[in-house]
C-alpha cells in the first residue's frame, strides 16, 4: 500500500475497519478478558499465574492504547474527538492505565482504574450505549423530587440528632450520621431496634419513625407514579399526534377532491348560464 | 426619593423587587445558609464557633423578619395575605424563632422550629411548591384505602394482642402496641422473630401473620395500581378530549364548506329554472 | 298510628328511616363504639371500668340486633335477604355475639367473633364496600399466577427439605416448614442467615436460593404489570370505543346531511332536463 | 376392534381420548397424587406408610410411561414429537424417573427428579402453559438491563473485595463472594452491619454502598417502567391501529360515496350541455 494515497479513502478505510463487526468483536473479547483478569486477582494465587496476569494486564493495556490511537485516528475531526462523552471517559481510563505506580497506595488506585475498564463494555457495546443515554436522561425528570427527598431526610436528621443524640451517640451523633440512620430506616433495616432504643427515653417517638416512613413512601411512590406517566405521555403525545396526522391526512385529501370536484361543478353551471 | 409617591406605583415597584431573579436567589441562599447551622449545631464545636453561630441565628431571624415585612408589603390586598397557606406557614416560622427562650426546655423547641426554618426553601422555589401541591392533590384519592388499611390493622392488633399478650407483653401487650408491631410485620423487619415467639405457643399462628401479610400486600397493590389509573386517566381524559376536538374541529370546518359550496350550487341551479 | 296501615307504604317508611343520614350515622357511630370497647379490653383496666365496658357490650350488642332485625323488617323479599353477602356476614356476626360463653376457651372465641363487628363498618359505609367489591373482582385475575407461585414454592420447599433438613431440622424439616422459610426468603427477612447455614454443608446452595429469589421476584412482576395492563386496557377499551363512537357519529352525520343535499340537487338538475 | 382399522382413523381416536376432558383430569390427578407423595415423603413417617408410599411412586412412574407412549402414539408426526420443549420436558422427567438407582447419593438424585413431576402441571393446564410461554417471552426484554446490572455488580464488587477483603474475609475475600454480598446489600438485608464494619477501617464507606444502592434501584426503577411501557405500547399499538383503521373506513367509504354522487351530478350537468 502506497503511503501517498489520498487521505478522505484513507478515513473511510479506517473507519470500515472500525466499524466492523470482527474488530468489535476483538474489542468486546479483550474487554472481557480485562475484566475476568481484575475479578481474578481477587482470589489467592500462585505466583506464576500472578506474574502471568501481570504480563496479561500489560499487555490488555497496550491494546487498549492502540485501540484508542486506532479510533482517534479514524475520527474525521480530530478537535472533536473529546468532545464526544464516552471517548474522553474511553481516553482516561487508558491514559490512566499507564501511568506508572510504584508504592504500594497507588498500586490500589492503579487497580481501581483498571476496573473501570469493564465499564468500557458500556462504551462500546451499542445497545448499552443507549441503555445508559436513555438512563441519563431520566435523572433530571427526578432531580426536584430528590431535592425535596433531601430537605426531608435533612429535616428529621437535624430534629433526629437534636433529641436522639443522648439515646445513642454512634447512631444520632450529628446530622450527617443521623442521615445515615434515617436512610437505614427508609431501607426497613433493623429500624425497629433503632425505634425501640429512642422509646425508652421518648415513649412518644414511634410518632417520629412512622411520619417518616409514611412520608418518604408517599413522595417516592408519588415520584414513580409520576415516571411511569411523564414517559408514557411523552411517548404516547409523538405517536399519536403522527397517527392523528395520518388519519386527518386522509380524509382532509379526500374532502380536498370533494370540492375541487364540486367548484369544477360550480363554473360548469354557471357558464351554462 | 419623594414619600408622596403613589402607591400603585410603590406597589408595583415593590412586587418587581420581590419577583427578582436577584431577590429571589438571596432568599433561597439564606434558607440554605440556616440550614447549614441547624446543621452544624448538632456538631461539638468550639465555644467560639458556637458563638458566632448564635449571632449567625439571630441575623438569620432578622433577615426572614425583614423579608416576610417586605412581602407583606408587597402585597397589594393585606386582609388575604395570611389567606394563602405558603405566607401563613412562613409568618408562623418567623415569629415562632423571634419567641425569647430561657430554660433549656424552651432551648430545645427553639431550635426544633428552626429546623422548620428548611422547609421554608419548600415555600420560595416554585418547582417544590408545584411538586408539594400535586402531593397534597394525591392524599384525598387514597383516604378510603388508607380506612381500609386501618380496620384491617385495627382487626388484626385486636386479635393479636388478645391470644398473644401472654407471650410477649412488650409486642402485644395493647391494642396500640400489637399496631406497632404489625406494622413492623408489614415491613417484614425481624418479622419471622415476631412468628417464631408465638409459633411455640400457637403452632398455626403463622396463618395469621401469612394472611395479614397478603392482605396488606393486596390491598397495597391494589391502591397502587388504582392510583396509576386514576392519574393517568386524568391526564388522558383531558388531552384526548383536546386533541379529539382539535380533529373533529379541522374536518368539520371542511364539511361545513363543502355544505356551503352545495348549498350555493343548488341556489344557483333554481335559479337558473 | 293504626296497626292496619297497607304493608307497602310500610316498607316504603322502614326503608326511607333505613337509608336516612342520621339512622346511617347512629350505625356507624355505634360500630365505631364498640371498636373501641374492644381495644379498650386489650388494656389492664380497674375492675369497675372493665364491669361498665361488659355492660356497653351487650347494649351494642342488642343494637346490632335491633338494627339488623330493622333491616330484616324493611327488606320486602324476606328470603332474598340472606342472599346478599354483606346481610349474611351482619347477621353470622350478630347472631355469634349473641351465644352465652361460660367456659374461658368460650369467652377468647366470643371475644374473636366481637372482634369481626369492626368489619361491618366494610358492610355499612358505600365507598369501603364499593372498594372490596373491586378488591374482590381482582381476585380471579391473580387466580394462575397464584398457583404457578404455588407450584414453585412447592418444588423449592420439596428440594429444600431434601437436601438442608440435615442442617436445620427447624427450619428445613418438612415440607410445609420449609414453604414457611421460603416464604421469609421471599421477603428477604435474614434470608443470608438460613444460605450462610446451609452453605457450610452445601457450598453451591446460594444457587439455590438466588434462583429462587429471581423467579419469584420476576413472577411478582410479572404478575403487577399484567395486573396493571389488563386494569388499563379494559378502562380505555369502554372509554375509546365511547370516544371514537362519539367522534364518528358526528361526522357521520354531517356527512349524511352531505349526501341528502346531492342528492336534492341531482334530483333539481334531473327534473331541469 | 380389528387390528387392521385405518390408522387416520386410529389416529383421531387417539387424539380424542387425549383431549378428552376425562383423561386431562385424571392426568392433572395424578400429577397432584404424585406431589403429595414427595411432600409426604420430607416427614418422618412409620416404615409400612413409607412402603406404601414407593408402591404408589412405582405406579405413578408407570401411569407417566404409559401417558406419554399414549400421547407419542396420538402425535401424528413422530419425528416432531420431542421438537415441542413441552413433550421434551415430559419424556426427560419420566425417563428419568425410571433409571434404577441403588446407592444413598443417586436416591437423592431420583427424588431430586421426581420433585420435577410437578412442574409437568404446567405442562398439562393450557393456562399454566400459556402464562409461562408470556413470561419466557418477557425475558430478552430484560437481558441488555441484567447484563448492565451484572457489570454495575462486577465493578462494584472487584472494588470491594480489593479494599474490604482486609476487613471481612467471609463477606469480601473474592469477586464471587463479594458478588453475592453485594445482592445480599441490594435486597437491604442487614446490609447495615456489613456497613459498620467495614466504615470502622474506612469511614468513607457509607459512600460505596449509597452509591451502589441508588445505582441498582434506578436502574432496576427504570428497567421495570420500560417493561410496563413497553408491553403496554405494543398492545395498544395493535388495538389503536386497529380502531383508527375502523374509524377512517367508515368515513372514507361515505366520502367515496359522496365523490360518486358528485360524478354522476357532474356528468348529468355537462350532458345538458
Amino acid at each position: 500500500m502506497s503511503m501517498d494515497m489520498n487521505p478522505a479513502s484513507s478515513f473511510a478505510q479506517l473507519k470500515r475497519i472500525e466499524s466492523s463487526k470482527v474488530f468489535q468483536t476483538v474489542v468486546i473479547a479483550i474487554i472481557i478478558l480485562s475484566a475476568l483478569t481484575i475479578g481474578a486477582k481477587t482470589y489467592d494465587l500462585p505466583p506464576l499465574v500472578e506474574q502471568s496476569l501481570s504480563v496479561m494486564d500489560n499487555a490488555i493495556t497496550l491494546f487498549f492504547l492502540v485501540e484508542i490511537l486506532f479510533r482517534f485516528a479514524a475520527c474525521p475531526l480530530k478537535r472533536r474527538f473529546l468532545m464526544d462523552g464516552w471517548n474522553l471517559f474511553d481516553t482516561i481510563v487508558v491514559i490512566g492505565s499507564l501511568i506508572p505506580l510504584d508504592n504500594s497506595e497507588a498500586v490500589l488506585l492503579g487497580r481501581l482504574l483498571r476496573v473501570f475498564r469493564v465499564l468500557r463494555l458500556v462504551s462500546v457495546v451499542p445497545e448499552l450505549r443507549f441503555l445508559i443515554n436513555s438512563l441519563l436522561k431520566a435523572i433530571p425528570r427526578m432531580g426536584y423530587i430528590a431535592l425535596l427527598m433531601f430537605i426531608i431526610f435533612y429535616i428529621y436528621a437535624a430534629m433526629g440528632s437534636m433529641f436522639f443524640a443522648s439515646v445513642d451517640e454512634v447512631l444520632w451523633g450529628d446530622v450527617a450520621i443521623a442521615m445515615l440512620t434515617l436512610f437505614r430506616v427508609a431501607t426497613f433495616e433493623d429500624w425497629t431496634d433503632v425505634m425501640y432504643a429512642t422509646m425508652e427515653d421518648y415513649p412518644m417517638s414511634w410518632l417520629y419513625y412512622l411520619t417518616f416512613i409514611f412520608l418518604t413512601a408517599f413522595v417516592f411512590l408519588n415520584m414513580m407514579i409520576g415516571a411511569i406517566l411523564e414517559v408514557m405521555s411523552e411517548e404516547q403525545n409523538a405517536k399519536q399526534a403522527q397517527k392523528a396526522h395520518d388519519e386527518r391526512d386522509e380524509i382532509a385529501r379526500q374532502l380536498q377532491a370533494v370540492q375541487e370536484q364540486l367548484q369544477e361543478l360550480t363554473k360548469q353551471v354557471s357558464e351554462k348560464r
